[in-house]
């Protein structure tokens, strides 16, 4: 790294860890932090923290949420019979957003992915499981990825709840 | 913006302000951020506020450092004679990091830019007078960049001391 003060390695060495950010760009961010407000500085480092001391996963679904359960959880006029699959909180904001949902959720926090050594104790079927379980479960609908990875994943939940009671489809791709 | 959590939403505004930064690659961080451990979320937020705490500019050549005087302005061995001028410290950086400057520098922060309202008084120039008014200095390397913002920064730095009994030398461009 450059000659930089000690302060300033710290941080492009920091930055430089966030994905997608290469010691290049950490320095252009570094280099545009010590140039900002020292309010504005502070109000970005706040946020950082904040939003890892706020946010948990909802007790239900394991959306991202800062209360117990999350707001779609707690909304009793959403469907509770009906339950949407998706790898990460990500699909799910993308889903709520198209406004033509009314059920609820279930976050994976990840899809099948030997390679990287992500197997289904890697993600979060237990919860769902248990949901299931509960009865009250009429249909799941699978909104994992098209990749290879969320195909494999949509096959996995296909089979662990083909024996029982429940409707299960998979996503509608492309123009309806 | 999606169906984030509030601290999520405030976490993605505050990483768009960075540049190059739009909504997407933030929400990309900020996921990053939730799934790390809380430990790198705070180191990372404390070098980004110790970074705008402890950085100041060198009395003498406004290199960022964290000492009244940078490590190349107290260093005896470097030549005063001879003054360095660039536009920011991430050029500077790059001469140091070369190795075969002994001189000391001066850095403008920045480059006349009038069609982006950076005029002489934009820049550190007043600095720059006052080192050579002191008499020391014998030679003058402008180190602007090639561009056009950089070219007439040094014209104007020719400009400023042509009158005054100093070498005054453009940075060598392209292969030795």
């Amino acid at each position: 790294m450059k000659a930089y003060a000690q302060p300033i390695k710290k941080l492009i060495s920091e930055l430089g860890k966030l994905p997608g950010i290469g010691e290049k760009t950490a320095a252009r961010l570094a280099n545009y932090i010590l140039r900002s407000t020292e309010d504005d500085v502070i109000k970005l480092a706040e946020s950082i923290v904040e939003v890892k001391k706020k946010i948990r996963l909802c007790r239900v679904c394991l959306n991202l949420t800062e209360e117990d359960t999350c707001y779609i959880c707690s909304d009793a006029s959403r469907d509770k019979e009906t339950i949407c699959v998706v790898e990460d909180p990500d699909a799910l904001a993308a889903i709520e957003e198209s406004g033509g949902y009314r059920g609820t959720y279930h976050v994976l926090h990840g899809a099948l992915a030997p390679l990287d050594g992500i197997g289904p104790d890697n993600l979060r079927l237990g919860e769902l499981v248990r949901r299931i379980d509960e009865g009250q479960v009429k249909e799941i609908i699978v909104a994992t990825n098209t990749n290879v990875q969320g195909e494999s994943t949509a096959l996995l939940l296909t089979r662990m709840f083909k024996e029982k009671n429940i409707k299960l489809t998979r996503i509608a791709m492309g123009m309806p």
